[in-house]
């Protein structure tokens, strides 16, 4: 198996995107190798510390890169040779199984669209993240990709969420829940109404609404919602965490006992830290492109890039692009709903 | 200044609503009385272990009680003698200046919408929902009233909540942002990139789109959204809180120290909880209506009756009802914009 990473794209691009790869290395199955694709003297410089065995290390040269605030609607024509469209060329090209960037989310999916095209039958990819809780973590669809959907992409959603919490993270009977602002099937707006008769049809393990309240103590494994929505709650997920825990702290030094407990109290405190570390949960998949696709977070360590390329591992050995190509096709009655529009 | 007070809305009624209007009338100036609805006999009964001054409370007899989960559609007419529905009409024959109510929000939305009709102009009446934060908190409106609406109910979100911030919160300059999912002036979904454009012509103070990450970090005082979104927000908010300070408390516990130096951290947990504690926060206004109207929290206790009560006489003092309908007459054309329907 071989799996492509953009080494170029990311906040900490070049030199954590390579140690993470090199860490994967050696946590991975021999059988697994990389490609590494980046401009050609960066590449150079950054494998040069790395002791490697060429069987499992291939380097490509591509000229360009995506920066990090582009616009990314014709990235194809404007950067053919950037080391993201190169990275998805090779999943193509089938010289790859899977690919991993941290780069440009718009210029990833843009290219995965065009170069991979859509699983016959999904209307419209969408991307899984997890988001980690006291309580373990759900898995989050659609997290930002389409901000305007229709009641049979959430369908499609849950169905290619629920293939990848079955496939990538081996939970067997998943529970899937719709968002939305009530638990009763009458609650929640002309969207969610519609989605809620639709996947009580069609979508297995679908256990009706979750709240919002409620995610945070373990209400489901894959929620569903539109990306707008799920872009709001992940980014208010991770803006929460991080000022409440500073905020904490804060409070905590201004007490004199502070200095003595707080050391004491570290263990406790890193746990917490851990436990809602993204880092550890591996990039999020573009769900319902033909290939093996992980968004990696913008501001990756080498550990998250470790557990991108991880993820992207489990995804292509347990086959989840047959399992959302299968579970689509059972359901393709639902790409065939005509759009109502209300007003 | 008469301020109307259901007596038998909310999980903690009636003992705390009639404890909450006691400890009003104590801190509140002399020149403000309350009229108590309710149930004759609960009335008689909770009202018989306080000594009051009869000028200062009037008690109105309810036959009925329109509980928490019953649907509100047909209130007036299946529940015209209800504590909610007379409270609200008090408001609209001029017996009453405000009221409060903790019970079912949809009846109290349908009968303050009925009765007291909007002001003119307003097409959608929202709820504003004050969220406390590490830093101050911020306004969030709609947080829950309108679960499908148009680019321009949001502008009038913004002149109604911005009159509520500079006439209750006493903000002179509050900074209204639209939560959307990127900064950019065309970021987000077709509703806020419509509303984006409407908003920079026509709200006063308006900074631009937020970001919900930012949110806690003190990014704007008012955040207009859709009630759908909102209500996710608010909802996620409270949930992760809760069980974050619960993790926080038993993460703690597990170590040994914790035993020593819990008792002493605790004025500085304490402080995080009242901080974060929307009860000191006084309720939501339901705003576009011709009265003024307290949403209070289903849950809420005495203090935070008490503190709706105050947030009732602050907005009856300082005329917001004038000053939403002036707001909104300065912008008539928003009204008049025709609704374009895209797929």
């Amino acid at each position: 198996m071989r799996i492509a990473l953009d080494v170029m794209g990311g906040d900490n691009a070049p030199a954590e995107m390579v140690k993470g790869a090199f860490e994967f290395l050696q946590t991975a199955d021999e059988s697994v190798s990389l490609i590494l694709v980046g401009q050609e003297p960066v590449l150079m410089a950054e494998v040069a510390i790395y002791p490697f065995d060429e069987s499992r290390v291939r380097l490509l040269a591509a000229e360009d890169v995506v920066g990090m605030d582009e616009k990314p609607a014709k990235i194809l024509k404007t950067k053919p040779d950037s080391s993201i469209v190169r990275a998805v060329q090779l999943v193509r090209d089938h010289e790859a199984d899977g690919v991993v960037s941290a780069g440009n989310t718009g210029a990833l999916l843009t290219s995965a669209l065009l170069l991979l095209e859509r699983i016959p039958g999904v209307r419209r990819p969408a991307i899984a993240t997890f988001i980690p809780t006291a309580k373990g973590g759900f898995l989050l669809c659609d997290a930002g990709a389409n901000v305007d959907v229709r009641a049979s992409d959430l369908v499609q959603f849950a169905i290619m969420a629920r293939a990848y919490a079955v496939h990538e993270m081996h939970i067997k009977q998943p529970r899937i829940g719709l968002l939305n602002i009530g638990a009763e099937p009458g609650k929640g707006n002309e969207l969610t109404i519609r989605a809620y008769a639709q996947m009580s049809e069609q979508v297995d393990g679908f256990i009706g609404n979750v709240e919002s309240r409620d995610l945070f103590a373990d209400a489901a494994d894959v929620v569903v919602c539109d990306g707008f929505v799920g872009n709001v709650l992940l980014k208010l997920s991770e803006g929460i965490i991080i000022n409440l825990t500073q905020w904490v702290k804060y409070e905590l030094m201004q007490h004199p006992i502070s200095l003595v407990s707080l050391p004491l109290l570290r263990p406790a405190l890193n746990k917490l830290r851990q436990a809602l570390d993204w880092e550890e949960h591996g990039g999020s998949p573009l769900l319902g492109v033909n290939g093996v696709v992980i968004v990696a977070h913008g501001s990756s360590s080498a550990k998250a890039i470790k557990n991108a390329l991880h993820a992207a591992q489990d995804s292509v050995q347990n086959n989840l692009i047959v399992a959302i190509r299968d579970g689509i096709a059972e359901h393709m009655e639902i790409t065939e709903e005509r759009h109502v529009v209300t007003t």
